[in-house]
């Protein structure tokens, strides 16, 4: 049965020696997560991780989610228990407000936890992940009534939320909603509707289940413009907070899914339930937005995530694993055979994704310390800069590294063989557990849009203006500390070269032909995740040259791959930027029919 | 529920038009496959395959196999019954010898046949694609005794054949084979052992299983050198032909895997079971060479395959689902919104494997007929040429074809967006099933070994150089044709000029250090694939161009997507040379116990 062990040498890397959070005590709770807490904090969960929650993955997998007659969903074994402990343990409530019960920490450092859940157990880190998502929803967009009623329950994880957007005619189309909501003259609505695929729709692990639901009020103008977000609790909460009746909602059944079979995706019935408006009528989507961006940072970071445990398990196999001999010479003569990680292709894999993974982490970090920024940050310049920065990489962070996610988890599978393709082994499930986060918060092809549909032509180009100066300006102050460094950052600033020119391109093509964007949208959102890495290895890079003569290996070892990074990696940049400069027209010249 | 239409108009323009089979009539067999009997053959398979197999596929995979607690293993619901249409059909036999009962008709044809089972279900191609290795195998090795014996079974698929190598401690690395046999004084041997992941190793369709076993004869050589190949039927042939009593082989457990659950993938224990040795002593892993190398082939098409069938549903979905307007304006202003084949990113996806399917389809069928010339060929030069190239390009098509048929295949469920992730709509089976391709019939890593380490270097290096010399030629004979096919051979000649530059680099490096020549291999293999594929491109657009302006619309939809190709597929080869020139230093530099 694979295993996990949090990569926590790492995550302290990224917190102390490259993002350096001790620097930002000036921010509201930053100082309160000094080294010494962090590490603490780190620790215990890393093992709570590693003993308790990754061992449930593989059950979780085979066992599924149940669903009973009167529509009353069991989680696998096991999961209840620890969801209990997960709750206790403060892990959900790290980041959200003391002003509910939160613990006000760095958001950077619930995503250092929440990347220990989504290597564990995906399925399960899904039912705390959705109810952090509504918690915010609610947070930025409810009522202070609203926030009081519902927020410190959710900051306990005693109730848990979901968000319910999609039904059978709509996904990416959300202005087609058809679920209606019937004003009652007494603030409240009547919901009905069918809503699917609801992540962590029903289940038995909360007491109550807070929905928050996208409906069309009777009346509303067509499209997304007439898109309202209503609270619709499992059951109703009364003046007191303890709960009353049961609403107008039910599960009416489970979706038999690729993966996350621990995660209950269910179809769900509002037949009249009582729902609640959140900010005003017809600013739904709004409101929602605020809710799948955070959530499509945490899809990024589960690619990511799942490309770690795999990788952990298959180098742990490539080590014991006997078979031929290294083409350089026996490496273990003793034994029957060499260990399979001598053999360079298999090292590939495993450096491919090590390489990837270390950069995309670094990437989710940094990103998640411009969301602590543009939250608490002290001045405007400070918060817009964050919120860029937070606006533009979002849709990178979830493609990029949910696409090469999923090739780390498939070349995990690689290495194990045979072995990985038989479901006792566990690889399989990391491959398909991997694969929804492609898809869901967005489909892949949907960020590509974002990103050069909107948050490049934002504020006039203002987002990746501010990021490539940044960029700029970091490669001349860093100029000169090794060599080695120098030529990571000629390579950096070629591949940066390349990206301004396919933003460029951009610039000057997709006006005559809106498909030229889409058609390029794709290519150009890799370059940019490559470019994006390639600037994370570079600080890496910087922090590992300035302590390599330390006794830890860590630090030699973290060049290793930097180099690797840039030569083995970073390449692909060309090809992209090719591909960007091609256009639409052969990809659009075939009529319908002749698919 | 997926369906599949067998492209039998690819198939015509690929049989009659680019290899031109009616120029072969000197080869044996040949003159029976006139144009209208292949036309007519490939009609009423491609019905067969529709109507009665390809419903068959997603109730295997949910149904999957099943072993009772005799050993005996029953097939999903319909296959027993279909595998008895299907050799009355005369799909096993299209290929094989008339002295056996073999219908004696091009290689090539059979590989189209074996397309379109392995489209339309995976799962059950496998069984008489295992025979049709163990056919092979026991064709070119067995002694003409053995071969009356056995082989006019085979042909009628009355009974099957399975290939045991496998066993726990080895799977790449055959030398370490354990299974003994011991010589009884009268010619046969008892063998005893265990073999695992045997496909096909036991089933309730055919009389008897005809099992190919690879064992070391007691007192044999270490590795290699001392494996010996057996049959072990199932049940004992008597001299009348007649089934004698049952062998001491049987299925000890069938695996859980990812993925072709409707084929039975067996431990096998062999407890003192008669075998009969086939060839020498000590030869067995070059007959069973023979063996790996159609099967290989026969892999390479099943990604394609699974992508071909793959990619029709996705259109078809495409054309089906309204989501969204297209950036270029309300392409379906009636309809609430446009369907999804109007955005780019969609069309990307599709054309992408496109591209690769009808390339690659090229590439495995021009591979059969050097498969059908290097059997039949009349002169020497011929069959030296033919075997050059299957042994040059067997290890790019089973790699590269699988590695991007399951790219296609993923492509195509993300085309379906949440739809893709959920089992009913049968896309997932697609990435779970073609997913083995890359790994079984020896990895693709090891693939990519054995055109570096092996067919690159062997005859001095005529292999390559016979293959880039045609290249070249055909090139230098169809300039002129047109302003866009000269612009495509100037494409291919770059991309031929990289991979020359590859295969110098690793001549110049790969003695100092071979692994320089591991490190490089996944890449060159990669390169090689796309050089080989835009090679056949090159042939499909100078024969669509010549009939353009005929009313089909085939031809002139074939030149867009050759020019997608070139433009936006192609442009892949410069990384894969930037890689490949890299070298080992940095994938290699890390301890072990860093990972």
């Amino acid at each position: 049965m694979p295993v996990y062990d949090a990569p926590i040498r790492d995550m302290q890397f990224l917190l102390h020696d490259v993002l350096k959070l001790q620097n930002f005590s000036n921010l509201e709770g930053f100082a309160d997560a000094s080294p010494d807490v962090i590490d603490a904090f780190l620790e215990e969960a890393g093992r709570w991780h590693r003993d308790v929650i990754a061992p449930l993955n593989r059950t979780g997998d085979m066992e599924g989610c149940k669903r009973a007659e009167d529509g009353s969903v069991t989680t696998p074994k096991g999961f209840k228990e620890a969801y209990k402990q997960f709750c206790e343990n403060g892990f959900i409530s790290i980041a959200m407000d003391p002003d509910y019960g939160g613990q006000g920490l760095p958001l950077v450092l619930a995503y250092a936890i929440n990347e220990m859940t989504s290597s564990a157990n995906q399925a399960f880190g899904m039912y705390p992940g959705l109810s952090s998502g509504a918690y915010h929803a609610i947070h930025q967009n409810a009522s202070d009534e609203q926030k009081q009623k519902y927020l410190p329950k959710m900051v306990t994880g005693k109730w848990s939320g979901t968000m319910n957007l999609t039904e059978p005619q709509c996904g990416t189309d959300l202005g087609l909603i058809r679920t209606k909501a019937v004003p009652q003259g007494d603030g409240s609505y009547k919901i009905s509707g069918q809503k699917i695929w609801i992540s962590a729709g029903e289940h038995d692990m909360a007491d109550n289940i807070i929905h928050l639901v996208l409906a069309r009020i009777e009346g509303a103008p067509e499209g997304i413009k007439g898109i309202s977000l209503f609270i619709v609790p499992k059951f109703m909460v009364e003046e007191d907070g303890s709960l009353g009746e049961r609403n107008g909602v039910s599960c009416g059944g489970l979706e038999e899914k690729m993966g996350i079979h621990g995660n209950a995706t269910c179809v769900m019935n509002y037949d009249e339930a009582t729902g609640f408006l959140v900010g005003e009528e017809h600013k739904g989507m709004r409101a929602m937005f605020v809710m799948m961006n955070e959530a499509r940072l945490g899809v990024g970071l589960q690619g990511m995530a799942q490309a770690e445990v795999a990788m952990q398990n298959a180098a742990a196999f490539a080590r014991d694993r006997l078979q031929s001999r290294s083409v350089t010479g026996a490496k273990a003569p003793d034994l029957p055979a060499d260990p399979i990680i001598v053999h360079p292709d298999v090292r590939r894999m495993l450096m491919d994704t090590r390489a990837f993974v270390e950069g995309a982490r670094a990437l989710t970090y940094w990103t998640a310390l411009q969301a602590d920024l543009l939250h608490k940050g002290e001045d405007e310049k400070t918060r817009q800069k964050a919120g860029d920065y937070m606006a533009l990489l979002t849709p990178v962070i979830k493609a990029y590294q949910t696409h090469k996610g999923y090739q780390g988890t498939n070349d995990a599978m690689q290495v194990f063989g045979g072995s990985g393709y038989v479901e006792e082994w566990g690889m399989s499930q990391f491959v398909r557990d991997c694969r929804i986060a492609m898809i869901y918060e967005g489909t892949n092809g949907i960020q590509a849009l974002d990103l050069v549909g909107r948050k490049l032509m934002a504020e006039g180009g203002r987002y990746w203006q501010t990021f490539f100066a940044e960029l700029d300006e970091w490669c001349a102050d860093n100029k000169g500390v090794s060599e080695e460094l120098d030529g990571h950052i000629e390579k950096l600033l070629e591949a940066k070269g390349e990206l301004l020119e396919a933003t460029q391109w951009l610039g000057m093509n997709a006006m005559a032909n809106f498909d030229h964007a889409g058609a390029a949208s794709h290519d150009y959102l890799h370059l940019f995740g490559l470019v994006a890495l390639a600037y994370m290895w570079a600080l890496m890079a910087k922090e590992a040259e300035d302590r390599k003569g330390e006794d830890d290996p860590f630090y030699k070892n973290k060049l290793v791959t930097a180099r690797y990074f840039f030569e083995r990696v970073l390449p692909e940049t060309s090809a992209h930027l090719a591909k960007v400069k091609t256009g639409s027209d052969a990809m659009m010249a075939l009529p319908a029919e002749a698919f």
